[in-house]
Formats: structure tokens, sequence, C-alpha cells
């Protein structure tokens, strides 16, 4: 505990007071790189993720990438769009939860949450696991250990995020920035050097692509709709923006529409620029080596990292601050979900649909229990599919989908309603354009959510279309539970407390020293109705001496021997408090335990085991209450001295820091 | 909760009375096969041990297996002569642990009790994985679930021993006595068949035996050595009869003797005849079979194995007949060691160098800690080990033989003892003898630890010489720390419970309910010199609220807000007590907190977490005292009404057992 609670502060830093808050606000330039590392990283792979697919038609088909890609700036376009709505409607915050609760009821707002408790965690998942891949990829040494350095980064994710929101913002924002200009430099020397003359082709382009079976007609369809759905990964993540609004700095609205129209605009031109050079320079991807006939286990850069190496040809340092920036932003990318993830499960348990814990703030400004959980979720999940981004990828866009669907779905119920209060025509001219808007998007986004499920079911989205029914259920649970509970203890108008008829103390005791005569003093200062001293008889001859003592000290509590034909602690007291006459309707039992108290975890198992299993049997009896009397050996003082020491430390500071304010 | 406790009845069955104890008491017939099956046993894999070490030499140093194996006998004829002393001079039971305690003092015997300890986990260990050893000879296609199997067999048995001694040592009658019946059968046919002119060989006869490297002089000695210390696994468990002279039916010590006297005779001729055949029939075995000109990876069969089906020829079911006893008897060797390490961890709970609960019976006469400890630790060495027989092997001997040495040195002491004290001159005859025997043990005992020290340490069993001294400071360390606590607790003579000259009641609530209501009633009744309930301001409009319903309900105890600047319900609270005026140094602060008592154990993480963290600091604050009313919830009061269901039930039944055993 000690070593616990000195590593807490160590590793988080002080506890930020709650007036505080105000400060964390961010303005546009920190918060761009918060919350739009994930769909600005998104380009990194999503265009690989559409050739990937086409590969296994072969060379004659590559070119549907095309298509499939401005289908996607087209979605991109429509969602970002609707989502500015959004942020007006919500100032608060308009998570499709949020929304869809308010809109459109609790089965919709469940749904809502359950998909995107999934994506969150499918988030960490794969932007680490992908970002590796970029690390990987430059330094291919280091192939065999994407596992573990994908563990490890979530590891520091969620250090840095229970450090509190600010301090993370002003690191994230170097690698995001630093991404943005680095692809923007090399589309630019792309440009430059094609412009003059010269031919760039990936290193890829000469390798053959075997297509793993003929397409045509329905099929060939099927196959670039699947194609198109993979692509969709781009546009994960846009739901952070709305969310977060109440993080924004003054006007919330109008700051969080912009960063996400910012965004936007970033995410369309990077991803259709390194869609047109990879199809420019011919890059070919497959699923294993084999396909692009080359030997077995041959280790494979992605996409982007040929589009660099091809493009900054000579210039390699060009090419590694290419894969470093991406691995960063990428990495950073699984933030996004590390400030969601929290908020959301924070306001689920506010409904009562989460364990309350999760509610509370700790004390960094933080959720730190829904950081640690979706820390070890995509642990799990990273360990499980053993860092395979194609396989993690599988499981990432239908949850995507479910919540872009019902969150429009819900800002079109909610315009409606606008329309139905009276509002001057100008505003309802507005109202108007918005509700189309939403409408599209939510048309749209149903559309694709059928084209994902359809194409993806059997490549391992049906754990997905598991998944979510069964959080779903799970939260309807915890909530059943809560109100069950809530109606269980509710009371009558102008119930008081009862008046107890008696209390009747028993004192436990092995043998007389001093945590026993701390016990005894304790139970004396009850003035119960009545006061026994209570032991087991393991053996006559220690009970003997026990009398003798008890006599020797002059100690005026009768003491009670039970038998233990059994030679158990437990039972026998058990019996005895179970069968006593005084636990009436109206009184009760004290039952007061001495417990050694020490300050060492392995001192533990060497102490007060019998009491612990006593007592978590005396908690179901009716009428019974167990009193733990503490008596804290050497040990636990020191420990204790030791935090009352910090405490001391922390107040001292805190005063000074507000002197210091004052001045 | 419900669960563990039915199925622990179901498993184990009814808790048996302390006076019942008797009944358990073993005639010979039963303590053979319950303390011998471990030597006894033995002796289907010592002749293996001796020729897998000559076989590293070649086919030319086989014959060197002849004078190890006489060796070996002659050492097991002295040892158990000299056990026999023990079971006279300590009826009680005279471990090695006991004796070294007794005569050598507290060093030695904690020196013997690391070895003990150790070794009951190898047998365990030992004796499990060879028996499944016997079971893949005879079926090939299990082996590559050995390490499955013996963990099932260990897990069997650890069941079995938690129902009692007395059940089990019927059901390990069977297969002991089996065992030795079909050995002396193939004894018996062997020499008929020879008699009658045939010539057996066994199926590995023809196979070459390469030598690893060349052995002469110094190196051949010491791999005659090595391969003598190998086969000294024979002697493991004599020990378990002198240790469990207590539990034989009377006279005690003759019938452990005698006992000790028949299982020495059923090894020496079982052990010396196995030997003998494997030399005639020409087995050859090594460790890999490349070494017999086999190719890699080939399943061989064991010594014995090999012995039976070349003995029973056609007789295809009695060679199976002799895998299955086999088998059986050396997985139920094991349980020499799970009636061993219980034993001698309670005597050292007793002893206060282990946790005291290791002391404490479990209600079925068994010291069911011990058992379960045992079996963990036996399962993790043979899955660290991935039931590989001769890795283990090696880690087996060393405890063993230092333990034997103690136990006979400190016979020597003992009667060195006696002799000082006056007796007739036929006693002192007597005496003179029994101390010859033992020293004469305790000195070739030494010898032979001295061996297997210099021929096994490089090849294992330096692990086994870490583990010991780690072994004994953690009891050193028990010890230690229970003697300080001791000291710590000690009080003076006629020294009282303390007069306190206050008691200060804080009852925390957040809302008015139920549980809070009792928890005040009960508060109440503690007749305080005050009492204050406490509330944290998580929310201004909460507390707003809470402040209106008390005033409604016309609650008659002061409210007091705590502020809580970190959105923690945990510090202000303890800063509140730690800040308290009245916790001065004679009186006390109670804090009442309402618990919700909940009968499902995944209803547990939605209540009282913020409880639980605040008593596991409460406790650690002087003069303050941590007061949980229950308020048990319906789940709870169900499970409650099931076990006090279920201890009547119990009641009736034992009361009906006692009516019918008097009638």
């Amino acid at each position: 505990m000690r070593a616990g609670s000195a590593a807490k502060r160590l590793l988080v830093g002080r506890p930020l007071d709650s007036g505080r808050l105000g400060e964390t606000l961010l303005p546009k330039r920190v918060a761009l790189p918060i919350f739009c590392s994930d769909p600005l990283s998104s380009v990194a792979y999503a265009t690989e993720e559409i050739l990937l697919i086409l590969a296994l038609g072969g060379l004659a088909v590559l070119h549907l990438a095309w298509y499939a890609a401005v289908g996607i700036v087209i979605l991109l376009l429509v969602v970002v769009a609707s989502y500015r709505q959004t942020c007006y409607a919500y100032p608060g915050g308009g998570g499709a939860y949020v929304v869809s609760a308010e809109n459109l009821g609790q089965t919709a707002a469940l749904t809502a949450a359950s998909a995107l408790l999934i994506d969150y965690v499918m988030t960490v998942a794969v932007s680490v696991v992908s970002g590796v891949a970029a690390i990987t990829s430059a330094v291919p040494s280091l192939d065999g250990h994407a596992v573990l350095l994908s563990v490890v980064f979530v590891a520091v994710l969620a250090w840095m995020n229970l450090r509190g929101v600010r301090e993370s913002g002003r690191w994230f924002a170097v690698p995001t920035y630093a991404f943005i200009a680095v692809i923007y430099l090399m589309f630019a020397v792309a440009a430059v050097r094609m412009a003059t003359g010269a031919t760039i082709r990936a290193e890829s382009a000469d390798l053959p692509v075997e297509a793993v079976s003929t397409y045509s007609g329905i099929a060939l369809v099927l196959l670039a709709l699947r194609a198109f759905a993979s692509g969709c990964t781009a546009l994960t993540g846009v739901e952070a923006v709305s969310n977060g609004v109440p993080a924004f700095a003054r006007p919330k609205s109008r700051n969080a529409a912009m960063t996400l129209a910012i965004m936007g605009g970033l995410s369309v031109t990077m991803f259709f620029g390194i869609t047109v050079l990879a199809m420019v320079y011919e890059v070919h991807v497959a699923e294993d080596p084999t396909e692009l006939g080359l030997a077995p286990g041959t280790p494979m850069s992605t996409a982007l990292a040929q589009i660099g190496r091809a493009t900054f040809g000579d210039w390699h340092i060009l090419f590694y601050v290419l894969q470093a920036v991406t691995a960063g932003v990428l990495i950073l990318a699984a933030n996004t979900a590390f400030n969601g993830f929290p908020m959301l499960a924070s306001v689920l348990g506010r409904d009562r649909y989460a364990p309350r814990q999760l509610f509370h703030r700790g004390d960094r400004l933080v959720y730190s229990n829904g950081i640690v959980l979706l820390a070890l979720a995509a642990i799990v999940l990273i360990v499980a599919f053993d860092a395979e981004l194609t396989r993690l990828i599988q499981l990432y866009i239908i949850g995507v989908f479910v919540s872009f669907t019902l969150s429009q779905a819900g800002m079109v119920k909610h315009w409606r309603r606008e329309l139905a209060t009276p509002a001057g025509a100008a505003d309802r001219h507005s109202i108007h354009r918005r509700l189309a808007i939403n409408a599209f998007g939510a048309c749209l986004t149903a559309v694709v959510l059928v084209i994902v499920l359809i194409t993806k079911f059997t490549h391992g989205a049906w754990l997905v279309v598991i998944a979510m029914p069964v959080l779903f259920a799970g939260m309807k649970g915890v909530r059943r539970h809560y109100d069950a509970v809530a109606a269980e203890v509710a009371v009558g108008p102008g119930e008081r407390p009862r008046v107890l008829a008696g209390n009747h103390v028993l004192v436990l005791v092995a043998s007389v020293n001093a945590p026993s005569l701390r016990a005894l003093s304790y139970a004396k200062a009850l003035r119960g109705t009545s006061l026994t001293a209570v032991t087991v008889a393991e053996d006559p001859a220690q009970v003997e001496l026990l009398r003798a003592t008890w006599e020797a000290h002059g100690i005026d509590v009768p003491l009670r021997v039970l038998s233990s034909p059994y030679r158990s602690i437990v039972q026998p007291v058990l019996r005895h408090v179970r069968e006593a006459p005084e636990r009436t309707g109206n009184s009760v039992i004290s039952v007061v335990i001495p417990e050694y108290v020490v300050g060492h975890w392995w001192e533990q198992p060497l102490h007060n085991q019998s009491a612990l299993r006593l007592k978590t049997r005396l908690l179901f009896m009716k009428n019974v209450v167990v009193i733990d009397v503490p008596y804290r050996l050497a040990s636990a003082r020191e420990l204790a001295a030791e935090r009352a020491r910090a405490a001391e430390a922390a107040r001292a500071a805190e005063a000074a820091k507000s002197a210091e304010d004052r001045t």
C-alpha cells in the first residue's frame, strides 16, 4: 500500500482541484491533435486496406480503387457536415449515446453505447498495431516483437492519460502536426519530381498480383464494395469532436465545428493524395507474400512506406522521418479513445448502466477506472489476435457505422422537434437545411452499414455482432439491478430511524493481550444491554490458561467457552450467534473482533484469517453487526505516520501554491 | 459462496466429530499401502534410472549395474533398520523434523523441514509423472498428453485426500497389493520359463548402446556413483512410516516397526528381482532414442514395461495388467506425500514457522490447507518440467538424504541421552545396539548425500540447493514475525481494559434510505459521547436534496457536509477524521458505514466500492473504529435462509445419527 500510493503520486502527479477544471479548456490548435489524431492517422492505412481486398481479384481489378476512394471521400464530407450540426445542437457534448438517448430512447442509446464501447477498444488496438507496423516497415528486425511492442505502447498511453488531459494534449500535438507536414511535403516532392519528368515506381510495381479467384458480375461488385468497406476505416473517430465539445475553449460549438471542418479538409486531401500516389507508383500489396510471388515469410512494407521510399528516393532520412511520424500519430490516435471511453463510461455510470465507480472521478480530473479498463481490453484483443492488423480491422467498422447512423437519425428527430416549436422564418430555413444534411448523412451511413455487414460478416465481423448484444444485455442488467435495489431501499415519507430495544455485545478473545484488552475497552464503551467475552475451546489446556489469566487480570467481563467438535474456530461462533436468543426482531448482537493491522502486504496472510472468514459469514445473519477493533502493529504505525507526513506535506505545498496564486 | 459451500459438502462429505478421530486408526494391512506405496512403487523406475546413467558409457559398462544394485539393497536394509528404532523411540510420530528439533536444535530441524517439504512435492510430481509413463508405455497414442494427464491425477489425489484418511486408505489398498502380486507373478513366470529352457530377451536387447563419451579411471567411478545415486530413488518415502506412528492401531510402535520391516523385505526383493531380469533380458534404455540407433521421437517403453512384455510374451492381458497396476501404485504413491505434507505443515504451523491457518484442521479431520498447497506446488513443477521424469528426478534425492542423515544423527543423540539416565544392564545393552544401528545409518546416508550432491549438482540438483535455504529463511522469517508480534502485544500482569473517555460516532450517509436509517438506528444504540451524520458534497444539487429530505423525515441527528475539491468520496472523509479534535489519546471515533450485502458474486462490484477503500485507509488511523452496518438485499436474504436451512438439516441428521448410535 505504501509503495502503491507513493508510486501513484510519482506517476500521475498531485491531485488537481475541482476549481481548476476551467483551466484545462482546449484551444483549437490543441484540440485538433487530441480529438482528430484518429481520423487523420487512419489515412495511413485506409488506402492499403482497399488495395489488399482488390488484390484478391488480381491486377486487372486494381483500378476499382479509384471508385472506392471517391466513394469514401464523398462519405467523409457528408459525415463531417452532418456532425458539425451536432456540435451546434449539443454544446454539452453530443456523442451518439447522448443524442440517441434524448431523441430515440433507451434501446437506441444502449445500442449506440455498445457500438461505441467496442469501437473505442478497437481504435486503441488497430491504431497501435498499425503504428507498430510502420515501425517494423522501417526496422524489419523488430518484425517478431509486434505483440510486445503494441502492449507496451498501450500501457504508455494509459499512463499518459492517467496524468490528465492537458499535459497529454501538449505532447500529442507534436507527432500529429509533424505527420500532416511530412505527408504534404511528400506530395510536394512527388509533384515536383514528376513535373520535371521523373518516372517514380514503387518497389513492388513489378511484382505480379495473382488473383485468388476470378471475379465477375455480382462477385466483382461485392469485391469492390468490400474494398470500399475496408477503406471506410478512414472515417473512424469523427464522433470524438462532437462528443468533446465541452472541452473546447469558448465559443465551444463554433470552435468544435471549425475543428471538424479542418479535420475533414486534411483527411480528404491526405487520403486522396496517398491513393493517387499508390495508383501512379503501382503499389502492389497482398496479405500473403506468396500472392506477390515472394517466398513465404518475406517481410513486406506498408503501402505508405513504399510510397515514401519511392518518393524520397535517395533522401533516406525523410523516409525514416515519415515512418517515425506515422508511427507516432497512429499510436497517439489511440488517445482519442482514451479520451472518449472513460467519458462514455462515466455517463453510463451516471445513468446507472455501468458500475457507479466508473462515474466518480479519480483525483487527477480523469476517469481513472475507465482508462484502466480500456487499456486492459485493448491488450487482450492485441494478444488474442497476435497483433495482426488485417484480422483486427474486420471487427472495426461495424460499430462506427452503427453509431453514425443512430446519431444522425437522432439529429433528424431533434430538428423535427425544433421545427414543432414556434420560431422565426430565418431560423426555420436554417433548421430545414440542418435536417436535410443529417437526414442525408443518416441514409448514407445506414446504406454503408448494410454494405459493411454483408461484406465483412464472415471475415470476423460476426464477433462484433455477438459482442454488441452481450454488452447491451449487460448494461440493461446493471440498470435493472440498481433500479431493484433503489426500490428495495426506498423509505416512506417521514420514516425515521427505528429505536433498538437492545444491543448485546460479544467480544471474541483467544488470550489476554493488548489487542484483546483494547477490544474489551471498546466493547465496554459501547454501553450495550449485555457484554460477554467468547472463546473457542480448540485445546482444553489453552482454555484453562485463558481462564486463569482472565481472573489474574481481574477482568470484569464474563467469559463464555464454546466447544469446537470439528476443530474449527469459525463454526462454533457462527452457531452460537445463530442460536442466540438475544437476536430478536428489535435487538442486535454486536460481535467485536480484535484485528491485527500490519504495514506490509506479506504480513497479511499471517493474521486474521479466521476473523476474515467469520466476518463474511456473519454479514449474512439478521440483526448482527461485526466490529473490528484494529490493533496496529509497529509496521502499521510506521505506515500511518508516513501517510500523515505525506498528507501534511501535500497540504503545505497547496497552501504555498494558493499564496503564490494570490500575489 | 452458496455454490462453493454446497460443492464442498458434496465433494468432501459431512464434517466429522473430533470424538471420532479414534475410529480412523489404521491396522497394518491398511497402513502398508497408505504409508508404503511410495518406497514400494519406486522399484518401478529405480532400475531404469541406473541403466539410463550407465548407458552414457556404452554397452561395456552396463555390468556396473550389479554393483549399484547391491549397494542400494544394503543401503535400504540399513535405513529400514535405523528407522525401526525411531518408531519405538517416538510413538508420537518421529519425522525428521521432530527428531531433529528434539535432539539437534532449531537449525537442524528447520533444515530437515525444508528438505522434507521439497521432497513431499517431488514425491507427488515424480510418482505421478512416472505413473503416467507406465500408461503411455502401454498406450503410445497418449504420449503427447503427459502433462495434462499428470495434472488431472494430482487433482484427483488432492480430492480423495480432502475426503479424509480412512476412506482413502481403503481405496489405496487395491493397486498396491495388486502391484506386489503381479510383480511376484512375473518373477514366477520368468523363473518357470527359464528353468524349462526358454531364452527370454528384451525387445531392445539387439539395439546398440552408443557411448556418449569414453569413461575410464575416476570418470568411470563417478559414472558408477552417479548410477548408484540415481537408483537411490528406491529409498524415498521410508520416513513416512516413522512419521505416521500415531495413526497405527495399537500397539502403535510395534505395528509401525513391523510394517517397516515388511516394506523393506518387499522393496529389496522386488527391486533386486527387476534388476536381475533387466540384466538377463539385456534391457537397453537411453534418454534419447538416437543413442539406441532409433529415429528421433520414437516412443520408448519403460524398462519395467519391456521386462513385462518379454516375460508374459503372448499373454498380452498380463502385460496390460502389469502396466495398469504399476500406474495405479505410482499415482497412489503420491498419497504418501498427501499424508505427510499437511501433517508436517501443521506441526510447523503449531511451532509458528508457518502461517497459523495451516495448523487448524478443516472440518474433515484433515489439514485441508496443506493438501491444497501441496497439490498446487506439484502441478507447478509438473508443468514447468513438461512432465519429463529424467529431469524431475534430478531434484529428488538430495532432500531425502538430508532428512535421513539429520533424522538418524538425531537418534544417535537421543540414545546417548538415554544412556546418561540410570537404567538396567539389559536396557543399556539394547540401547547400545540401537545407537550402533542409527550411528551406522547416519554415516552411510551422509556418505550417500555427498555422492548425490557431487554427481547430480550440475544436472539440476542445484535448484534444490537454492530452494532449501530460501524455504529455511522463509520459515525463520515467519517465526521471527510471530515472536515480534507476541512480544508487542504482551501485557503486564494485572493489566485491565482501559476505560475510554469518549466514543464519538460519525455516520456516513449519501441519501435517506433504508440502509442509512438502519445505520442511524444502530449508531444511536451505541449511546456515544456525540453523534453526527456526515455526507460528501459531490454535487450541490444532491446535497440540497439530502438536506431537504433529512428535514422532511425529521431525523434528529445533525448533518455535516464535507466539500470534495477533488471529486473523490474517500479523501474528504479521511481528512475529516484525521483532523477531528475528538480523536485524543483516550477517546475513539466510531465511523458507521451502511453496507449493502448481496447474495451473488457478480453483484459485489456494483456496491460498496468507496466504502471498501475508505475502510482500508481508516484501519491505519489511531483511535478510529469502523463499523459496517449491513443491509441485506433480497438476494442476500435468500442466501442466508438457504444456509440456515442447511444448518438445520445438518443438525437434524446429526441428532438422528446419535439417536441411532445409542440404540
